[in-house]
Order: structure tokens, then sequence, then C-alpha cells
């Protein structure tokens, strides 16, 4: 049926995850009243009249997004959960369930889907979510995990994308590149292995990285922390797919522009040295490494005084009129335009 | 990683889907108190004040659940849908929103996702539920499909599986068998294909269970419809697994026993004939075939007279003491103890 079809035919890679979505998406009318806000940012907004409830969710495929080569099961379930209580942060709400289905094929033991499922019980009972559903198949090949998460929001603080204003200021949490970076040695490593399987490992070094890669944490504290210092962010979105693309995301949806300093970047001293070791450029890691799932917030100027001190948040630029664009101002002083260099797994295959 | 595993290594085939899911849930703990209802039932029930939610999900996968030989991408997407509006209306709520996953291989241009997505829009407009998020990404094999469906129910009308009681009626919506011999008859039709693809296949006589299997529709009327005789069921579920194995559902979550009449069970002349032409036995395909998605639920038998009359409704047995067991009373009278029939889908690779 399919292979019969004629003409028209556009493949996936020519328009990439956000093009395709978008085009998918866009004739999709809203009839409820209690959606608040459907498709286009982190998670959906829902108004159960006293409760607003935001729900996202995220599919992971192995061979895609994880690789059972270098990634125990335990970790892929405890990330694919945290993937998900990210993008519910990234609303500034705090998740309170999750739905998890899997299709394995039958390459897989029990005690296999064992493993996965012990990591997403850890990071359920770490991050006091509740597992409420789920779904378990078979596949033809590989295993495929899709949570969907729900979680609780105070209707006056809740963060889109779009609120951000020209002179706001533009804060991460956490460090930059790590993941990425830790990619890149697991990938080192797994070669090595395959050469000569007994050579084993000195991981040691790098332990800060590979943790940032297979133990992502979703910023729950950094939700709880704005809540603390009674700071309500503009605007918000986790970085998933690389910062250069993840403040595009918000110029675009804010209609403003940016200036991103460079020097403010956070870096770990791990990732500036695995860099140096890989020879590359450690800037261009901050911007486009990957799967970091850091918090990506503008705050008012206001606010300054109350987040400046927090070894956890870091000022890296600030929000300007959408005329000016978006631009990197490096050490140097110079202004390079932003682009997004972020993953596209239709790009990947 | 996998391959040099030692064992214990239990293979899928041997849990089943049920056991399977059994074994990697029980050890979840539930920690809000927003959770009514976690796993176990058709969907989760979670309490946001006013509101209360029911939120399930499903997947499908391409060659296990659909085969794209037969079935147009559209169906197939109207058909994820249903699945999902299904199980929320099997705990007597009203579908809301859903959120759809969508992982494919590079092998699928823009315009069959399109072709699916016609599919789940379709679907949500005419059950007026929104789409409020989702996720699309690569496979490394075929098509997976992940629906997450809400609802809201009102909290004195919130069936669960485990309500039934002694004396009370088994009900049936619709009619039993067609999707399954509709299955047949398309596989039967997709062989003739394959020897000689210019001999068009005449489905005219078989219009009714193709549609049955193509284009389900979730029973959001039979809820409606329910309020409107103001009756809550006592128990409910819906059938995608066979009647006989939703049957035994009920009487395990209800602990209850139950007597099953054979020439209650309601067939739709299509079935009976099409049954004759593949010389299978009608009783076995209605105990049998999943994929109906009608609705299964017990009533009391003072609701008898409210729901008597309706040609959608049919009783086809009543719920007896535990001890006395689930069978099947046959025309000739005869007890025979119900088995569960149901599809399994790791039983099937």
């Amino acid at each position: 049926m399919l292979e019969d079809k004629t003409p028209p035919k556009t493949e996936l890679e020519q328009l990439g995850e956000f093009g395709l979505i978008d085009t998918l998406t866009k004739d999709i009318k809203l009839q409820h009243k209690s959606t608040l806000k459907g498709i286009g940012d982190d998670a959906a907004v829902l108004d159960f009249k006293d409760s607003k409830v935001v729900m996202t969710t995220d599919m992971l495929v192995e061979g895609v997004h994880f690789d059972l080569g270098f990634m125990p099961l335990k970790h892929v379930g405890y990330k694919a959960v945290m993937v998900n209580l990210s993008d519910v942060c990234a609303m500034n709400a705090t998740p309170t369930q999750i739905t998890v289905s899997i299709a394995v094929s039958n390459r897989f033991p029990l005690e296999a889907l064992e493993e996965l499922y012990s990591g997403i019980r850890l990071a359920a009972e770490l991050y006091k979510v509740d597992v409420v559903g789920g779904d378990t198949t078979s596949s033809t090949k590989g295993m495929i995990i899709s949570i969907t998460a729900l979680g609780i929001a105070d209707e006056k603080k809740i963060t889109y994308r779009s609120g951000a204003k020209p002179t706001d200021l533009l804060v991460v949490s956490g460090d930059l590149g790590g993941a990425y970076m830790g990619l890149k040695v697991m990938q080192r490593e797994n070669e090595v292995f395959k050469v000569n399987p007994n050579n084993q490992p000195d991981l040691e070094p790098y332990q800060y990285i590979v943790e940032r890669l297979l133990k992502p944490e979703a910023r729950v504290d950094i939700v709880k922390l704005l809540s603390d210092l009674e700071v309500v962010p503009t605007s918000m979105i986790d970085i998933s797919d690389g910062l250069s693309s993840e403040i595009l995301h918000l110029c675009t949806h804010s209609k403003v522009g940016c200036d991103l300093y460079e020097e403010k970047l956070p870096l770990d001293p791990t990732v500036i040295s695995v860099c140096e070791e890989f020879e590359v450029n450690s800037t261009t890691i901050a911007l486009s490494g990957g799967d970091e799932y850091e918090l990506l917030f503008t705050v008012a100027q206001k606010d300054y005084d109350k987040i400046k001190a927090n070894p956890n948040l870091t000022v890296i630029g600030y929000m300007t009129e959408e005329a000016m664009g978006a631009h990197l101002v490096t050490r140097a002083d110079q202004k390079i335009p932003l682009k997004a260099m972020g993953w596209n797994s239709f790009g990947e295959e």
C-alpha cells in the first residue's frame, strides 16, 4: 500500500522534527474549554476547575535515543522518566503522575524488563510521582518507551515559552555540554571494547559527564527554588535539544531577540578538559550539546537580586527587541548570529 | 550488554501480557493523594479537587497490532484514538484530551504521516477530544503509535472492574465477533492480491465486518445512554481482548462467578454467514475475537427495566457467587467453564 503510493513524496529529513510536528498539527482545532494550552510548549495546560494540570509525552527509541551497548537498562528507564518530568518542570509545574508504555522484541527476557522497570520505579520514588498506568506489548525490533507525565501547577506561576520581554535576563540552571561529552567518551570506550573486550575502561576521570549522560535529573529542585525565592520566570523551556536551539525557541515564541555571552556559559571543569582531549570547542558543545535537561528561563531585571547569588543559576545574557535578532557575544566581543544546532532524530538515521 | 547477560532468563511468551504487567508493576507504590486508582483497571482515576480525571494509554505497533498491507494509514490513526477512548468509556467517563506520539522509519514519507494524522484529527473532531501534545521521532523499523487519553468523570458514576455483585446482570453493547472475522476476510483477500495483483476483491458482502475491523468506534454513545437512562453499572470493561477474557477479568476483580448464555450472544448476520464460509464456530468467535471495543458491564437487577428494550444493549448472563466459577451455558444447556482465549501480542510473534 505504501510502496505503490504515487508522488508527492517528501522525505522526513527535509522537514526535521519541528517542521514535521508543525506540518502535522497545524490543522488541529481545540474544542474543550478545559484545554488552556494545546500543542506548542513543553507541555499542554489543562483546566480541571480548581486544578491546573500540565500534560506532556515523550517517546524514546532504542538505536535512536539510547544505545544499550553502553546504557544499562535501569538507566534507560530512569532517563525516560526524567525526560518527561523535565518538560513538566519547564512549565514551572510539579510532576504528579506518569503512564509508561513499552514495546519490546522477543530478544528481551523478563529480567531485562525488570531492570528497565527498576529504573522507572526508582525515578518515580525519588521524584514522588505515581506510575498510574501503561501498556506493554511486543515490537518487531528493539525497545520503544513512551511516557506521558501529568503535573499540577499554580495558575499564576505557569510559565510558557512566550512571555519573555526585552531587557529580561536569560538564566540557565546547572552547567552545559556534559551529557554530550559524556556520550563522546562512552562511544569511544565502546569502540575500544569492541576491538579488545578485555580492556577495562577507566571512566573515573569522566564520572561527572558520564553521569550527566546516563543519569540526568529533572530540575524539580529549581521549580521549588524559584518558588522559595518568589521568582516567577517570564518564560521557560528545558534544554533537551541544545542551548542555542532552545534560546531560539524562546525568542520565536516570545517575539524577542537575545544577546548571549560566551564568557558566561557555565561549564564544568571536566567538560573543558574533555573538550581539549577531543579537540572540540567547548563553546560549540555548550551551545549545541543536547540531552541536558537543565532549565532555561527569563526573569525580569527586578528579580536579579533574588537569583544572583545562587550557585545553581547563571545569568548568561538578556533579551532584546525582536528586530535585533539573537546573537552570541564572543569573548573577543564579536556578535555572531545564533543558529539552531540541536539534535534531530530524523537527521541521524 | 544484553547478549552477555547471565541467566535467569524468562521468555516473555511464558508470562503473557497480563502476567508481564503484573510482574513489572507489583512493587509500584502510590504516593500522591490525587491518585485515586493506579494500575489495574481500564484507566487510572485522578482526583484534581473538583474534577475526577481518568487517564489511559495504549501503544500500537506495526506488524503486531496493525498491518499496513490492508489497513490504510488514515484508519490506523482513527483506530489508535478509538482504542484509547474506549478505555476512557470503560470507566463510564467522557474523553476530553489526548497526546499522540509516533515513531516512524525513513521509509514513510511526510504524506504517509499526514494520512495517519488525518485519521487522528477526524477521530478527535468526531469525538470532541483535543489533541494537546505529542512527540514525533524516528524508529529503526516500522511505525509505532502511542496515545494517552484523559477523560472527565462524575465521581459517583466512575465504574471500576471490581463492583459486580452476584445476581447482577451481564450486559454487552453492540454485537460480537465482527472485527475478528473482518480480519480473516482481509487476510484472505490480501493473500489473493499477493498472488494476483489484478484481482480486484469484492468486499461488498463483508462491508459491515470490514468496517468493524478498520473503523471501530468507541462507545461514548453508550456512556451517554447509560447516563440518560440513569443507570450506573456496577462494573465495566471494554472488549479489546475477547469477551471470555474480559468476563474473567470482571469476575476476578469483583470476586464473583458468572453464567453466560450462548443463545444470548449478539451476532450480526454477516458474522454468522462468514463464520459458515470459514467453517468456524460463531460462538467461539464471539467469545474469543478481540479488537471489538464494545462495552461489557454489569447492572443491578433493579435496572433491568431501564435497559431491556434498548437495541444497543443485550443481557447475556448474570453474575453468581465466586465459588460457582464462570461458565458458558450452551444452547444444549450444558455448562462449560469459560477460558480466556484472548489475544496475546507476545504469543503472536
